[in-house]
């Protein structure tokens, strides 16, 4: 692997626009982009004519190594932005995640110390599992500090991390001090709680009723709330894993009437539907249980629609990877099934194919809903989501033409089950750089433990200055009496 | 007042239709419908021509001599079901209100005695304003031996009667059982509770801040969430003082799906806007602090179309009478300020200029909105709600022609203030008749305490038949592995 | 068959609630209702034990012995009303469609002469395919001296009997001054045209390019367009055979925002999808060929709801005979395949069977929209649609456990082919009374031709009192300059 | 005035981010950006410090010197386009119009002849009033040879311009060929035409009459109607003035489903309403005289919402200009007033003010809005629209801090009244350049009449090759039998 200046060449593709250039990397910086540029001797030409050069992708919604369910997923944070750049991935985004009574401040440094062995830059979410005044100083902190500027709310999972109403009341107030990004996991947890209950009860515990114990309303229901919640108080929200016509609806209307909302969708969710858990081979079947669940038909179409529309704006994984004997704890319980699946390393070939091969997306809006929207709204943008002069030289090369069958056999994921087995794409990596660096080329991986970066994100990105003055507009006048 | 039969003239207005035809009672009981009746000699003969004979109305929702806010209501059940007749309601529905805590069918007996001395027919639904296994056991004694069918929730009023999801989640479950409606006072009571706070640091202490403490948002989240835990459960859902285009919206969206969810209108949010709470007089402006509160201009059409549309079905008045030095309580903070507004003697003439003047309903819908689908959804139609063979003889002879000027100098309720003061309307009361005796007519109230009696509801009402097919439908089948 | 009177036993199902109690009949009228009634010596006596007396049915969407599209329907006016008796239909409303150019006078009285034969009661919706003077006054007859209170116009057809924009905008207004109903059948015949041509040039020439040449969103559109028309001229609207969820949203719309528009859904679009035109045989997916075609999966179960939630009111069949021979006339073109299927006679079974037993209509809800709502909308209730004293005796004694396989081999529809062929519904009828008259019991037929009657329908039914005054309220004031 | 090269500083706002950074342009083109950018000595330099550098205003709608009803817009190219470099607008997309039956190269010629005196850049949309073989052809003729790549329709002005739906079919299939952009002006003129009528048989012949003939649901009617063509023949399709809610919803519904349809905003719409129609003076209210016209109160913030939440795109005028004694025309009779307002100055500083300075907009989103927007759907992007190396030296310097009032006395537009007249804004103009020159600044003009180049732009904008991929999916199949 070379660490000296590189330059890439041909069609450019931003989220505003393409255009016909080469691009100069110097220092894990795009240093220029144009025509006929000079650059020094020495320099690795890497010849990209008919392919696009594009922004790295980024996934805001990954669980590297997370403790869940009385396990830990196995995937690390050196394997799991391994298979990421495998997949043209070059950043994620992923989640400290306190224990009630956890001080925040202790869990982010147990997750920062996690995700020193990262191969490519990283930040995190920090969720807000309780409530207390050490909470409320402790956001401050890690907004001030440490780079912080989004924090996470779970709405399900009750008696464990679900965050109840007077929580979300008091931390999305918190976010519109600190210039924060609220975001929820939107599910009642509640009736969760009451239908796992009730299909238990009359003796369904396979993995078939894991779907019908959070049915779309339930997600409705909580998109909703939160929504309602964050504009009474002001702030701007975004929703993670946004995966039914219901939750887009709430979306929707909120965006229309002029709330700063903001949805991300999964990959999995876009493609597959609930019939999955009908499968006659249990592991088969736990190997989707996620939350939440993948929807029954006609729910798919819906997302791909508010992704091209833009109502949904941002494209995840909620990459968590559990194997088959983790997965084997729920054998007689499907609420005691860890949740989650993996698709770090798929999520831009399946966005691709199923997006701009069927003329849902251009490849302007392909980098804006992989990449560039999430750094915008995360504000790290143009740092990152952007191949421009200063940007970091986090790029994928991509070859549209390229064919790639996905298969657990073959992916660099540390799970032993892909949701998109045996799927064939068209569209698919040439070339990962990060940071400047060749680190996936001719189907090779060359990564370097801990070379990925901690990236701090500012608090109060450009929404903000509109956010605060239209609260301003709404301030309450006394009569006077 | 005479006791013998009696015969009632003219153009007889129903729900589903009008009919010229006579009308026969005996006993209290309509015997007889149609043209060149034969009757007992010695009938009292009223010459209704040129008027309308209508159903009594109906007021669902109701609270005489309420223990509230450290007070008491000063209306009670004798004088406030005397000045329900003189504006045409023969029956109302009052509410039990448990304090957290208390056993139901304590505080059901307690509402019954205070009931007692009605004037006109009562019945009740009952609070569940906390739970435990006690409340689940009441709730079945109360619809199988006491004749309630319906169970109310509050989702405000936190630290007090405030039902969480939980309750609400449980309660739903056991009126599904029962055969019983499950109704909702929505709004969400974390927020509310937030923005009062917010409003009273900022030093606004008065009534003004009272609709900006509980803004319509916070009513539509509310209402989606009854709307989506009522679905996940499958049971009927009634939204009560139903106030803004929010909560509108996601009852006809719920309808439109196919969910049986109903709605409640009062009179006073059909017509008044939040411009009340501007008044320089302090009195005049806390006079209307109830809650939901009158709502921004816009609001009142958005009610109308969908009264006249069929999303709402159903109005009343939360007829709750607080004089003036009663609501000086609050004088340093509005949230101390009994809420509640009295209206039972005005509804049907402001629903009747409002409405049949202005072309949005016609004399049936009237009928409808004012009395029958009240005693559909509650079922006690036909008993109650018509004009037929074998009902009640429940009776108000209109007089479209009438007009009639609003006062608190000259109504029959028991308070200082009436929100419709001078406001002349145009269609008004000849005659009321209860149980088949005439209780008020020209001008006079003729009324005997204790002469209303406690009417039982059965459970059951047929909508439930649908229901409960509708979910057998829907049951889950397992995967056999 | 008996001629004197009649008494039919037990529970009584109207459109506002279920009783029990016997009906005595005389002179083809309902003569009373009750219990314990005295009846004449010698009354035929029916029981009716643990069955469900209703009032027949009415189907308001019929076209007997039409002549169109270069043939005439196969059923006419006497096999047709004849099979509606065999399913418990005791009325129908047929349409007048006079040729462009034609006076309408000329077509109506055509119409009645053809209509003559019928064995049950009807009555007809008059078209307008095309405006001059002549049929202004045309209209003004038929409404003033013939008793039509309803008229029809033809979105779709282009060349032929299309009603272009300025013909609605004339007719609509007309109909306002005449109180009576405009009735649209809403497809964009300009779009039809166009993609049928396309189609055709494409090589698509089977009836799988039917449902492609007039897909929903072409529905949609002209639905809103005749929506925004009568809006803005102030008419209360019928729409016909909504077929699919982008209609029903719009008539959802109409109806939220206060508007006056009805709609229609047939029996066959509430049940069958488009895979029906994937058929190999030609014969069977030409059978099916009717406009609106039948639409993809889930379009079905949006009018279901839109029936149960309100959103449409009544249910047809559109019953157009074409057999086999006469449907081969589009054999190398789709386009020129006759547009019709039957069902007149398996309309209440259907929707009894899907309806009722599965939890989406209650037994009320079932009578209001298979008869009672379309007798309040055209304004022959309660003299239709309602089992009452005074009422004709139009009665179905309906057996909810009797069991009927459908089949063109077995119905009494003078067509070789069912679109319900061998679906087995529960739910099906005893006995069919017309004026008084068993007309069907036991399977068999009893009817006479001409029995029928033409039944006047009045104009300005109750809702053009509130439309009147809505307009009124609504009028343009001048300023003065 | 200077002719050399050019440095201008400070805070770049483009519509995706903000930087800070200077700009060298050179030969008209901004040839680098940038800091401590080396630039050859005599480099003229602006000090921007404190200031934003924003691309110039694009304004995609107005008619410069139009014939109209009977006279001549008094706005020409000359002063037209001078007016809008004085409001930092630095393009404009004007229109051709044919009469009916005249050649489409013929009108073309005429106005690319009219606008050669124009002082800044500009290009046309070209109007399609009729149909015939020559029309088809001609449009292609434009399309290849003349760098015209939309159409525009009008859907009102019965008997003169408007497109029937045959029209639109036609020609709306015709750009899905050619890559061209179908546009139209969405009113029912069918409605208009038949409310004036009757507002005028009714004696309502002043200028408060002209809203009535045109209400809102006349534009939501022709929205959805071109919208579902456009969604039939598998087009994007441009909304021009989008004016009303109606029309706004149906446009978030299509892009909720999917489907490529943008919307145009005037600045007029978002900040005034149908009040203005009432005034005393006639020539005031017959100033405001313009299609769509203003609506009432309400409607202007979901205009504002719309453009926030992204269902609306772009902001244009409709600049077209008509003097007190050209209105005058129309003294007898409302629908001869000529239809227009002027704009073209003011639309950025109203636009900043009420959109910025309210918090509705952040300062990216103005410039996407301004001109951004407009450059990308029309397809002169980046060259247009953007501050980046190699777009045309189009620049607006703009001081957030300005005060200005605006009024009819000292603009530049070539009219005797002002819209917005005695308005005081914050944030205005500072400097504006063209083609690298500056044209406008400390409140004077510098310009050069015929400096102005027509703008070519080319077909098959990047959405049309997710068009095409996604018509290509949804193709027929034929069944094989």
């Amino acid at each position: 692997m070379h660490h000296g200046p590189t330059d890439y060449r041909r069609k450019i593709v931003n989220a505003d626009t393409s255009v016909f250039a080469d691009v100069y990397c110097e220092d894990g910086i795009i240093h220029e982009v144009g025509n006929d540029l000079s650059v020094p001797d020495g320099t690795t030409v890497i010849d990209a004519a008919g392919k696009l050069v594009m922004p790295g992708g980024i996934d805001p919604h990954t669980h590297m190594q997370l403790p869940f369910m009385g396990t830990v997923a196995s995937e690390d944070f050196y394997t799991g932005t391994a298979a990421g750049l495998a997949g043209g991935t070059t950043m994620i985004i992923d989640f400290v995640i306190p224990n009630p009574q956890q001080p925040l401040m202790e869990a982010y440094q147990t997750w920062r110390e996690w995700a020193s062995r990262s191969v490519a830059d990283y930040t995190f979410h920090v969720a807000v599992t309780w409530w207390d005044d050490s909470v409320y100083e402790d956001m401050g902190t890690l907004v001030n500090e440490y780079g912080v500027n989004s924090f996470k709310h779970f709405m399900a999972y009750k008696n464990a991390i679900m965050a109840p109403d007077e929580t979300l009341v008091n931390s999305f107030s918190r976010c519109l001090e600190l210039g924060a990004m609220p975001t929820v996991h939107a599910e009642n947890g509640e009736l969760v709680y009451h239908l796992q209950r009730k299909l238990i009860e009359a003796g369904f515990t396979g993995p078939e009723a894991h779907p019908l114990s959070r049915p779309s309303q339930v997600e409705g229901e909580a998109a909703n709330r939160a929504i309602r919640i964050a504009q009474s108080i002001g702030v701007p929200l975004y929703l993670v894993h946004v995966s039914c016509e219901e939750a887009v609806n709430e979306i929707a209307r909120a965006r229309h009437e002029g709330q700063r909302v903001y949805g991300e969708v999964l990959a999995g969710h876009l493609e597959l539907d609930d019939s999955v858990y009908q499968s006659k081979d249990w592991a088969t079947a736990a190997a989707h249980v996620m939350s939440p669940p993948f929807r029954p038909k006609g729910h798919q179409e819906v997302l791909w629609k508010a992704l091209q529309g833009g109502t949904l704006q941002t494209t995840a994984t909620d990459h968590c990877c559990f194997c088959e004997e983790q997965k084997a704890a729920g054998k007689d319980d499907f609420s005691k099934i860890p949740n989650g699946t993996a698709g770090i390393e798929d999520r831009m070939m399946i966005l691709w194919d199923s997006g701009v091969n069927k003329g849902r997306l251009t490849e302007n809006e392909f980098v804006a809903v992989a990449s560039a929207n999430t750094a915008k709204i995360f504000n790290i943008y143009p740092r990152k989501g952007c191949i421009a002069k200063g940007a970091d030289a986090d790029i994928v090369i991509w070859d549209a033409n390229k064919e790639h069958t996905i298969s657990a056999k073959t992916h660099h994921q540390n799970i032993d089950f892909n949701i998109f087995e045996g799927r064939t794409v068209k569209g698919s990596v040439d070339t990962t750089i990060s940071q400047g660096k060749v680190v996936f080329a001719d189907g090779q991986l060359t990564v370097t433990e801990g070379a990925g970066r901690y990236i701090e994100r500012p608090a109060f990105p450009t929404v903000y200055e509109a956010v605060k003055k239209y609260n301003e507009q709404h301030q309450p006048v006394a009569v006077e009496r």
